[in-house]
């Protein structure tokens, strides 16, 4: 069979509305960010079209002073709950930060939201890198960026210590024997490593997926070894060709590396499609939306996060670039250090700075429905990508994309055209993991 | 209008079927406590009938050598938002542990859980007592009793803070001006207490309720305190009349003394109806479910639990009643205190203990329709209560309940008829707390 690309939809009114000029466009409603019946809505178009999941994304921190405010939006798992039942086939992949969330917790909450999807579920991992999440949490200053990673590993190692505790058949309930749970197939943990010491078992038996898939986003050194180490999926960020297919090759290179099969981690891409009747007018719409959404306070407040949500109007915008390399460092994002030092090489000002970085570049998946579906076949056949992470900015635009460019893909045989199977393993075609204790025992 | 009683339905299947003899009963599928169908289906029987609430209690430990064990459950704000998308106006109350969850964590679920039901959230505050839930959170002993309970009130405080982040015109999403959020009524918390530094905002605004309603179930002279502080909804140990109108007097002195009205606090008393075609058959019926649950070893696991789990097992059952005053004390619960006392006064083997404090003591609410519906009426009228959470077996004996006893009490104008309101607030009589900064400018 041809190799199929993946398709997962990023749901959109996530950090509300109000982080650009979206909520300008009647399309979209205000409270669209904190309406369950948006995202039920966004996830049966995407089932319809046989998305493979549906993603979403987190933060845990806003300031009114930030202009593109990552505000009043719904937690992931009791919003993905509520989608779980209302849906059948689509993946459900919800993030949630280890750096804030006991393992026992973040272990239970995923079984759980397995069970009530009926093998649905994925989490997302991630750090939380800034400042002001960590005053949320009774810490003055963020984990530095070892801690962080190290103390990452080690969570998902417990929360999947955990979702072993019980084998398949520890619950027998047989009412001739008299046995509800066989006490021999349940496995407490005794975790007692560097950062966690958690004794064990779950409160909650295995899920119909063995284990939630896990998702990483990985950028740094650090994170990519993290990812190479756990993850079976992974967000990558957008790029030109050469850095994504980069990108695609070193992830694929470290977890064989790791003797894991490189089949089972999948790369998917971010992506904002823009499509029109024609390339040209298309390539218009993009520009006209890149304006609209980056007045100049908006690209200085979205050019601080690089530095950890760094506030730059403090400094004075036609004085050489200020010194924030510290920041950067602290930040855990490359994107920072490589922001200082071109600044510094380049003798820029701050506002010339930001300018550089925040330069209009449009999506590679820009253009008519056929430019579009061309793109996206020739980049996955030149290895940048397993999967793609879409993005849209209303419903109208997901519409599009299903109605003009799955066809496309679907007739080149690139995409299902039915789902293969009722969870999210399934339809990716990862390997459901055999429980550590039923696998030990096999060996013996 | 005459004053009507609330009714709560106390979910079956929470902790799994395991716990006594029903996971024998053909009526009950043998996975009915990680099946969402089962908690839709009484979800959906309990608002048909205009029930105020579902509740689903909650732990976080099991042993598989404890008999009763409380395995195997959904985690309860995942089963809820489920839930809350296939009903429209019952209320959805989740205990959750003030002990092992951060304030903003905590603050933001409910939240969200509030906003995906359209105002029908209700957290039931709980403190974790036990060795082996401390244990699957990093630490080897639970908290001691008083810091349990300081910390708890901290706690509460500083999640109601953060659900008042926003005022209820935060949001104007103004395209002529320009406004999608007005800074001015967003407020951070800086919350920095004894246990709890947290400095907010929340990262979603006000809910539909103001704020989710709070439950609680002190018994102790602290839980008791905590209540009249914090608690909306009070979920109250069952007994006999004499002590159930004491406790209601009790709590309702208490917070009137600390100048809050009460009437805003419900006392839930907690009933396990026992109905049949007479009396005589439903007292039978009764005594044959306790002998079928109660077997020795399920007496003396049970009975371990006023002492914080302690496995008793461990002693000779005829040697006199051992030293086990401090795990008493450790567990926070009075009943435990109560049964040294009284093993040492009378002189009593560890065997007479257990079967002196675990006899057969039949529900009041046991009998025919008429005779449960007259006694529901009797203690409503003597001030045991405001409204009955209730426990069944089965999805027949909730059926038989809602088809035999709710159109008595409908039929005396102790019952609605019709829901009051969308909101658990709305139905419950409960005020919406006005937000804090709100009311600071209007009293300026």
């Amino acid at each position: 069979m041809t190799r199929q690309i993946r398709l997962a939809l990023r749901a959109y009114g996530v950090g509300g509305p109000g982080q650009h000029s979206l909520w300008k466009d009647p399309r979209v409603p205000k409270n669209a960010s904190i309406d369950i019946d948006w995202y039920i809505a966004q996830a049966k178009a995407a089932e319809h079209a046989k998305f493979d999941a549906l993603f979403i994304v987190d933060s845990q921190f806003i300031d009114a002073t930030y202009p593109p405010h990552y505000l009043n939006r719904l937690e992931p798992l009791t919003l993905l709950s509520a989608v779980a039942v209302h849906t059948r086939h689509i993946g459900l992949v919800g993030t949630l930060s280890s750096t804030y969330n006991s393992p026992f917790n973040v272990a239970r909450r995923f079984a759980s939201l397995d069970h009530i999807s009926r093998g649905r579920a994925g989490w997302n991992v991630v750090t939380s890198f800034d400042t002001g999440t960590s005053r949320n949490y009774g810490l003055d200053e963020h984990l530095d960026y070892a801690t962080r990673y190290g103390r990452a590993l080690e969570h998902v190692t417990v929360v999947r210590g955990l979702w072993d505790s019980y084998e398949d058949d520890a619950f027998p309930a047989d009412v001739a024997r008299d046995v509800f749970l066989d006490p021999a197939k349940l496995h407490p943990l005794h975790h007692e490593g560097e950062h966690f010491k958690v004794a064990g078992p779950l409160n909650i038996s295995r899920s119909p997926q063995g284990q939630p898939v896990i998702f990483q986003a990985g950028v740094s050194e650090e994170g990519r070894n993290l990812a190479a180490h756990v993850a079976e999926g992974i967000y990558a960020p957008g790029g030109t060709l050469e850095s994504t297919r980069d990108y695609y090759a070193d992830i694929k290179r470290r977890t064989a590396a790791l003797g894991r099969d490189p089949d089972h981690i999948l790369i998917f891409l971010g992506a904002q499609p823009v499509i029109a009747g024609t390339d040209a007018e298309a390539h218009r719409l993009s520009r006209e939306i890149f304006d609209a959404d980056n007045d100049f306070p908006r690209k200085l407040a979205a050019f601080g996060r690089a530095f950890g949500a760094y506030d730059f109007s403090q400094h004075d915008l036609d004085a050489p670039f200020p010194d924030v390399a510290a920041h950067a460092e602290r930040s855990g994002r490359t994107r920072g250090t490589e922001i200082v030092r071109r600044a510094r090489e380049d003798g820029l000002t701050l506002r010339e700075t930001v300018l550089a970085f925040t330069e209009y570049r449009p999506s590679p998946f820009t253009g008519d429905p056929r430019t579009v579906a061309d793109t996206i076949e020739s980049w996955f056949g030149a290895g940048a990508f397993d999967g793609l992470n879409l993005g849209f900015r209303t419903h109208e635009d997901l519409d599009r994309f299903i109605a003009d460019v799955v066809p496309l893909l679907q007739a080149r045989g690139r995409f299902r055209t039915e789902y293969e199977s009722d969870t999210l393993r399934g339809n990716l075609g990862l390997p459901v993991p055999q429980n550590r204790w039923t696998r030990a025992e096999a060996l013996r």
